[in-house]
């Protein structure tokens, strides 16, 4: 059996599947993507890629499917899904999944089309195994039985990202026991093949599965949603929706792309912010505020609406329009929340067993903040247009 | 400047006085009294003892202290009680805290009689160096604006254990990012002796607040409170009072006893007790019930109801006094909550700027749990008679 | 399978039979020795136990075994002798194994007679899961094709305890790759049943191997070897000496005492030496000669010639008999040179396939020094007369 | 002062001047080189960069030059010198020294041309802070008293390296006790300014020197010479060379390029190599032949003789003289051995106070190894001829 060494787990021991899909080039393709994108701006130790992020999830499914006494064919599948999950990323991961979203309607976790049909040769590895690429792509949709373990609320694509981004950034906020926590989930109900049942964490971890909550939402505040990162992250965003006007490219070429070309390609192509994004030379926050202080239409603008108050303030103030950038955040949510536990015998929804969840709702609530950023000589004016064009109220807490 | 090689921090430097501080008696027997007594019955690898722990946490107020602008006299008086803040510990720590407080009126945290005339080792090193062992107990008792960094919601000494217990028990809940939290304590106020100054962490670090609730919050779920910790905690307490009962020993000779001391004092004359410990052949769980089962007034119970219950129960069973435990932790609190942190410019407790307090309240209430304790053979006999004799509510849910 | 947490390897999962070992006395009696004896004196964090290092042990047996393609019986036995191959040592293991030695003969790797007759529990829970004592003991002798693993120059205690000792102490120099090492084991020849076989490390391993040397000699340099290790060493062994002539006491009741008990002990019928090893209130070195400056015959005397060499040096300066203490260490060795590695195909000793080896020996003899110990205000004096005494030749080096 | 977290130190403290030169696009540029290259093609989370790395120097400088006792003036120069050690780095770092070299005569140690002229940005941030450009590329050349410290055989370049790289890799054999070392540094002689003055290790630090030896040596044979990051090395190597012939590149402006310059550039311009090396398609290793095998003239032969071999074994065999690859490294050498440590008072250099110096520079030149590679279908035909071109003598030893 193939040993790759990894930071996080020790050995990452691959079985001949695995082998045969680490050499794809769609695999390949993945040591070319950050795991964190805009954040290594923020946290310079934080180079890691998806490429080594997909072992580690494999690595977790591998241990945690042993103890669900699921059949060596199910196995084999979500062993795949989890290797897989990934692949479907574009560059700089999540900060062009709305672009890709947009103009294609698909994200991330919909690999179907890429399985099933664009890329050839990690069907062929599937196949020649004896795999149904179908259905490693519903698993990675999160379908079935076992599709949470693999995207889902208590998914081992979660515990091997908050372990290995707190390694990474250096913060020690991200450390779950995952050593548990693959080990305490159960199946209950279904027959062998991982249908009609349902994944829980056994008797006596309400505090483990707490504790991914908590890291994560200590993760969100200190390292996800770091304002420069955040910053960072809508430079490219509006980077790449230049680069996609100017050149015509194709969005499923752009899906494509590896971080480094896209870096060459907008420095080349979109040199004002390319250049910017590449030498750390960021814009500043004019605007910096909380819930409380945004309209509730606002709060749930779409990228449509986003462009048009940025042309609006840019107008306003006379600069061009890619000097304004509006940065608004989805509603805080916490997903774990819906987590399954057994509690004195019965499964519960964790936000049912745990009250902590209600005060990690609300700190997601209060640490949700919009943005509006420039460059730092124009910050006073657009802070003052941004305020006006976005309706915010004033509650006496500073913009920045 | 000695250094001392320590398994958390690296290299702790000494300076002159914590230098000669460590070689008085007092200090060297902290050598002798771990860390987390009776939680190495459950987490092998915690065998860690007061001695490096106060040495940590002389690391880190001499790291805080810096920061803090104070003048020099006043920090060397923070290090010493820094160094000194366990000194007055029993064996087994915490565990002998109860039986001597109701015998003696004095805490762990007053060391007045201990600096001040009892070990004059300890107070010749002071006076030689030209401190002033009343304000070092003042400050140990934490007393004064420093008082609250030695001893207080934010202080080192809780920075230093949390991640010193999570370090060796292994597991990882308890990481709190000390090199910031002593770094981002300022005083505001005062004129630099310390007094009339308040103690807080600069502004942007509700995050790194929490962080210490948390860790507190999840390692008292998996740590400090671990069934077979507090189990044994109790078997500990009973067989110190059977031994101060039949030996007739000082109760001030008592606290003076190492671990090793007690270990063997107990197995001599406490047999029964004595041998269980030490062969951890602990007694089962007869009942395990949340507060919501206990009547106000058994919850905030003292050790002579406790002791009185454990009598009629026994007595209703027809067993020896010493085969049955009761075990009423006191009402869960936070202490931290009232931590205060700089936001938008203005202290404020923490309490009042995080939901998330609110939540860890909750969970510390859910996870209150009154134990009844007895021989494995005895436990369906105890577990009757125990809920009738304290009255405790049917909730459905099962009691161990 | 009960899993129990250790601070070194994660979570130790424990099969059936090593669940019933570890609650045997014997077993438990574990927690009570310390691995690392009076190196505690040095790094104050180094108190762990033979207890976890049994445990951690036990578990990379349990790794090494399953790719070696034993059958299961023998994989049973080698994982019980992995569990009970410390069951033997007497308090502060290696620091009282002379003196046990020279009473009975045994060492503490000679189980046998403990095994089979002496404490008759491990015996029942071994025979009641259809193991043989006898064979079990063999292994912790060394003996047999599979004997090495427990016991020989690639054995699994020397994985764990450099790893373990490093993370406690620490020092950064016993860092070995055990996951590699573990996998990397092979069985060449034999038939399944770990007859006529050799163990040896697979192709491509010499570096690996190389690393234990070098963690070994680097951690006998600042940890194992450390002067106020062994100068309390060496007070505790004259104590323990002194403790037997006085009391009478058996060696074999001797043995069996833990930590705990030997301390006490000591202080109360060896108070002079007992109240200084306590306190750590150690003696000085008056010589600290290298094998340069010492008679061949010096280097080789027994525990005899130095008690009498003792005698004759506090004669001499008119001291009590325990006043002076002469530490002659065995003569520089290094086992692990002869651990066998394949290379290009073909099993070799370390020693011939890596010229590191002889560099190793080369730092083992210079690093070999003789101690002579006394109370501080005797220095000069003993040193005089200690040079004389043990005929030590002045080589300019300077004695301590 | 500005706070930068860092995965291996923790918290980097930067200066004033640090956080200036942080800034400076030449700064910037090193986030977009990575440390180990081709390294990450075989430990996939080996990602870090220089940037960070450089960080670390910066840090550990500042730790060491506090405890030399040297003026302020010259300690600013030491800590712009460690911070700016690596900005002369071309893409890709030591795989493109080479090419750079050869083609301008110039190191990446050599950055006085770009300090004192092309960078004005960096230039301008020293002598704003009364800083001499030209005296911080002096001692980035290793020059004067203080020079070693930050290129030398005990520099905190090399400190940093080893532990990171050994962090980021996963294996255990890169640690070494910073900690001590910079502490334990001295200036023998000298007025203060650092000139004629020698730096060394202070007494009792022959076992922390012989760490920092081990550690190199270990890492070389499992990480910086691992065969497959040497295959891509080379590969690397001659696509560059074929890039700059093909496109007329000026050097200079090869070497300000960043890696995602360079790795899109080879695809593009050199689609053969370009594209293997992105996708980790590698040549194989058609020889891998000892140092005994090689002829003299061999081992010694530079670039030039290199591609003449390279050119008449794709000849003999027929193939494109990009499918042959001959990689010949320099001969083994151990800088740190000439490392002074004070013994007995008298400073020595480390290879005459440590016999382990010979065994490990037998080693290195055991581990030497001559490769010449080729796509796997060749491997047989190019091995043949190979050994017929340059002269290899049979020893019975498998060329791979």
């Amino acid at each position: 059996m193939k040993a790759i060494k990894d930071s996080v787990h020790g050995h990452v021991r691959l079985g001949e599947v695995a082998a045969e899909l680490v050499d794809t080039p769609a695999f390949q393709r993945l040591r070319h993507i950050k795991q964190l994108s805009t954040v290594r701006l923020v946290y310079p130790s934080a180079n890691h890629t998806r490429f080594e992020h997909s072992l580690g999830v494999y690595h977790l499914a591998r241990s945690a499917i042993e103890g669900l006494g699921v059949d060596d064919d199910t196995a084999a599948h979500v062993r795949a899904a989890a290797m897989l999950h990934d692949v479907g990323h574009g560059p700089y991961g999540h900060q062009t999944e709305g672009i890709i979203r947009r103009a294609t309607g698909r994200d991330h976790d919909d690999v179907r089309w890429l399985l099933t049909d664009a890329d050839r040769e990690v069907c062929q590895v599937l196949e020649r195994n004896g795999l149904d690429p179908e259905r490693v792509a519903a698993l990675i949709d999160g379908e079935g039985a076992l599709g949470p373990l693999v995207s889902g609320e208590l998914d081992v694509d979660r515990m091997d990202y908050l372990v290995r981004d707190a390694h990474h950034t250096g913060v020690p906020y991200g450390t779950v026991d995952t050593g548990r926590l693959v080990t305490e989930l159960r199946l209950i109900g279904g027959d062998g093949s991982g249908t009609a049942a349902d994944l829980v964490l056994d008797e006596g971890n309400v505090a483990t599965a707490e504790s991914l909550l908590v890291a994560r939402s200590l993760m969100n505040a200190v390292v996800y949603r770091h304002h420069v990162s955040r910053v960072a992250g809508a430079m490219l965003e509006r980077a790449c929706e230049r680069y996609l006007d100017r050149t015509g490219t194709e969005v499923e070429a752009f899906r494509r792309m590896a971080d480094h070309d896209l870096l060459v390609a907008l420095r080349d192509r979109v040199p004002g912010l390319g250049e910017r994004i590449e030498r750390r030379d960021l814009y500043k926050r004019a605007v910096w505020a909380g819930i409380d202080e945004v309209p509730a239409g606002t709060v749930d603008a779409g990228r449509a609406e986003e462009r048009a108050a940025e042309r609006e303030i840019a107008d306003a103030v006379g600069v061009d329009h890619d000097a304004v950038l509006v940065d608004i955040p989805s509603r805080p949510a916490l997903k774990e929340a819906g987590s399954a536990v057994v509690v004195d015998g019965v499964p519960q929804r964790l936000e049912d067993a745990s009250e902590l969840v209600t005060g990690l709702r609300a700190a997601e609530r209060r640490r949700w903040t919009l943005g509006v950023y420039c460059p730092a000589e124009r910050v006073d004016a657009v802070a003052a247009a941004a305020r006006d064009v976005l309706g915010l109220r004033a509650t006496g807490r500073p913009s920045a």
